[in-house]
């Protein structure tokens, strides 16, 4: 596998737009469409909130095809908590792009992110997708993922090449995240588009597989969104002969897929809202892996430890206290915690200054890894998080208005 | 009942005092010893944290007896992860305090609270607690309190008054909060003292229900302590008939009981860190208790809301998907969400510009009662909780400094 620059962001067979269409009240993009030349098999993962989305209704819908051959995100409204008229609205948005595209409403695919609560502005959605199909590139997906931004701070991007069934299979995604991710789910927006060959029942357990392993390991506030979707398409312009199931070309599609995901997932977490830090919490030998994973979540969603490695303080006691009403099972006098390299506790107890003074210079890195030492079973988990500081609030308090 | 003035705080039987002894940097007090006259009824409710402090293993052991005659409570250092050394002090801290007070180690139960991990320093215990008892007065609680705060920015008591078994009974609280906040467990530091008589079986189940109904229904922050305890003390010094179970009397207690930490529980909350308004979130007319009071929960400790109220952003959206995620049954489509008296949501959806702006208005106030109504059951649930400034960071970011 290669990993390519996102620079060269070309996909076989996919042309993609973004531009401003006055959803948003500033000036910035707010609408995109994916667009594929030809069907594609497609796969998708959705909020576990019971409260979704119109899109997210919509499209859970759709994706029982296994087919489609566009999507049509925005930013600035979620279309969510708004009834039948915003389940209209979602319908009638794909209607408007396959009639613009020449393709069926059904193989339109709906995503939108922004306030909930608000409806869609129809008009302006009909005149911007009027316009933004006009303009469809293949080079056109930095506009694309600037136009499903909101308070992100910079676009997300992963691209990765293989050699899969005798030709080369590009692999790539775009994704926005910062506020309201928290996994267990299909966390924020993601849309992955290859050129592959793959059928959609392999590509839709390669992508549960993959969401697994990445965008349900990551946490920013701990708030489950009514809007979250990962949509992955897959075109087959590269023209390889399909995977068969569990053959070496299924895994190395697995392992791109998973790059890709992986890459995403990441890229949210360090511009979760207000993060300063990316913080990587590894969990060992926990008794099972549902222990182990639970232990690191409970711990990367702590407020009080995501204060303190914004303020750069190795206060491992609010580690072992987020241990302790974890759930799982912990014996104090068996665990060991280590920031960075520094083995701050052993056995239950801290290992005094000097190993203080090692995780005080690991803290002040962009990057912080917290292994814990359960010493319980065999079991292990690693979750990423980013840090809570006063932007956060700053962010979230004035965020509507 | 009758509810006292804090200023009046006095009940009979018990000698209190409040210094500092050097175990906090500053010169602020961080020494309390509560003293009955005779051996008292006393009951406790612990942490549920698996990581216990050595103070709340000592405490849980002696409660069983159901008798007690002192509190001898310190901040700054919360003797927690501190392994054996930490249950030896803790024991020595209590003999000290026994020599001191003429009684038996076993009636004396010792608190902490502060940063974990770190050593209680007994030789400063152990001269703090020898002057402290040479200072205990009747009328020494403003003293004592104000040893037992950590960011606590205001001192917590309450103090009411009732006629049971023929006589005037004093039932009375203090009380320390601010971080470290959450539900399902003896919330924080509070001692509850009472010249009531009353048998230490009923004493123990009347403060198991009082705790359910106060400090198990508050969250700041979502934190769990490894240090939370109630204590509750009766000495019986008013010389009433003691009360019946299901009587009258008992009722009446109860009541009494429920006031103080009621008062206490709300004081916590409006004194969390960093909070700028005290929030109480009301789930009406779900399937049963325990989802209203998870679905209130869930509303509560969103980082989202607490900021948008930070914010006096009406932003409804946000508690729909706490709701969402919260796990309880609930349909969109029938919840209506009302801030102070805007009815903002009806049946899921926004009723406009002008309930939105009723709503700002109220969370302009310093007190935000917000409602939601699941149209699913008939059970309630009020919990209480503060909003999430950019102050809650930057404390927490520095505690330990």
């Amino acid at each position: 596998m290669r990993i390519l620059d996102t620079k060269n962001f070309l996909i076989p067979g996919f042309k993609v737009w973004g531009i401003h269409s006055g959803i948003k009240k500033t000036d910035k993009k707010d609408l995109a469409i994916i667009f594929s030349d030809r069907e594609a098999a497609m796969a998708g993962v959705f909020t576990k909130n019971r409260v979704k989305a119109a899109c997210v209704q919509l499209d859970a819908a759709r994706i029982k095809s296994g087919t489609g051959q566009a999507i049509i995100a925005n930013s600035g409204c979620a279309n969510a908590c708004t009834g039948k008229r915003g389940l209209h609205d979602a319908r009638e948005t794909s209607e408007i792009a396959a009639r613009a595209l020449g393709i069926k409403p059904e193989a339109v695919y709906v995503a939108s992110t922004g306030v909930i609560g608000e409806f869609l502005p129809m008009p302006k959605m009909a005149n911007g997708i009027s316009t933004a199909v006009g303009l469809l590139s293949a080079s056109g997906w930095e506009p694309a993922v600037e136009a499903i931004m909101t308070t992100d701070l910079y676009p997300k991007l992963a691209i990765v090449q293989e050699e899969i069934g005798g030709k080369t299979v590009t692999v790539a995604g775009i994704a926005k995240g910062s506020g309201m991710i928290h996994p267990n789910m299909a966390t924020m927006l993601c849309f992955i588009v290859t050129d592959a060959a793959i059928s959609a029942p392999m590509l839709k357990k390669a992508l549960l597989v993959s969401t697994e392993r990445s965008f349900n390991n990551i946490t920013v506030d701990g708030d489950m969104s009514t809007n979250d979707m990962i949509l992955c398409m897959a075109n087959g312009a590269a023209g390889n002969k399909r995977p068969g199931a569990g053959s070496k070309d299924s895994k190395k599609f697995q392992a791109c897929l998973d790059a890709v995901t992986r890459s995403l997932a990441k890229l949210v977490v360090r511009d979760g809202e207000g993060a300063t830090k990316f913080v990587e919490i590894e969990v060992r030998n926990a008794k099972t892996p549902v222990e182990a994973k639970r232990a690191a979540m409970t711990v990367a969603k702590s407020s009080l430890v995501k204060t303190a490695i914004f303020g750069e303080d190795a206060n491992w006691g609010r580690i072992m206290a987020a241990l302790g009403y974890s759930g799982v099972e912990m014996d104090e006098s068996r665990t060991d915690i280590f920031i960075g390299k520094s083995k701050l506790v052993e056995k239950g107890l801290g290992q005094g200054k000097q190993a203080e003074r090692e995780a005080a210079l690991a803290l002040k890195q962009r990057e912080v890894h917290i292994a814990i030492d359960l010493h319980k079973g065999k079991a292990g988990s690693t979750v990423w998080t980013c840090d809570l500081s006063g932007e956060y609030v700053k962010i979230n308090a004035a965020y509507r208005s």
